[in-house]
């Protein structure tokens, strides 16, 4: 038994939303409402002491952190060698974007929504303008860098074939502000 | 051919030298100079755009992002199965620890040192003791939950056995504050 804790307001969990969705992995829908606080209650807590979704539990071998979680649930089930490639080089492409998105797609994306959406909603202010457009350019510096570093003139993110690592770019940019390694004719989009 | 991009002065460059040395796996050293700004120099930056150590080159394949490097290390030569275990939730629990740390260990170990050193360097002033304590605040709740999470009663972060994230781990956090998964009686300590 796979059980799923999520909220689909969180840009991970809606990644692994999607790549249980696309596999049709079969799993247990366990909701964590983060609006009511329920990723900081107790028994969530005995889940992940960080009090933050996604979670998987396994069997019992309960799991943290979305990165980890793609790749374990890719090499757990049978699903299409292009999410998280077996050829080594291939593989540690993906890695390296996984492990560069903590500190640029996701902390910028993150950053960006926390000084747009999030801070004047609990504070009631408007948007701090000087703050706001640092917000932007750092997501600008971050996108450039993703165009440079991964896409290149490739169709995604690690080449040819769309693995994990462009479900986590697709969620933490957003509909929005969509990555370029988004093509709309992919049927996932 | 392997070539190994570093400076000593970083973190997670260090978490790779213990490793190729433990390992003995030969590979051609290549020193970046940060304090010299060699790491931002047209040469290196065609390297790593992000103008970042450590990186390699194995034989043109060119791999940023030490948590990368690491695993790509660890599956392309021939080392003991401990280091990234083959096993896939003890290789889960590996990336698990390779992903929290980003936000958590790294970002809360740098923070400090970069307050605490860099800073006053830089700028000749006084170290700010509020700024000061609040790090060093975050890094305690940083250690306190790599206990909680990670290592738990056991000899290593992610069970018996010493993983690439151990690695990242002692070098993160550094000889003053060793964490307490580095038994002073391993040789690689």
């Amino acid at each position: 038994m796979l059980t799923y804790y999520y909220d689909i307001m969180s840009q991970p969990s809606r990644a692994i939303f999607q790549f249980l969705k696309a596999n049709n992995i079969v799993y247990k829908d366990h909701p964590v409402a983060i609006r009511k606080g329920e990723h900081k209650s107790d028994w969530f807590l005995k889940i992940n002491p960080m009090g933050k979704v996604p979670a998987i539990n396994n069997n019992g071998f309960i799991l943290t952190e979305s990165v980890a979680i793609l790749k374990y649930l890719a090499m757990r089930y049978v699903v299409p060698d292009h999410w998280y490639p077996s050829d080594l080089q291939q593989r540690a492409r993906v890695d390296e974007y996984m492990a560069w998105q903590h500190m640029n797609t996701r902390f910028n994306a993150a950053g960006l929504f926390w000084e747009e959406v999030m801070i004047p909603q609990m504070t009631g202010k408007p948007v701090d303008k000087t703050t706001l457009d640092k917000a932007v350019s750092q997501l600008d510096n971050t996108l450039d860098m993703l165009q440079t570093m991964f896409l290149k003139d490739q169709p995604f993110l690690c080449g040819d074939n769309i693995t994990i690592a462009d479900l986590l770019a697709k969620h933490d940019v957003g509909p929005q502000t969509r990555a370029p390694c988004m093509p709309t004719e992919n049927v996932l989009w």
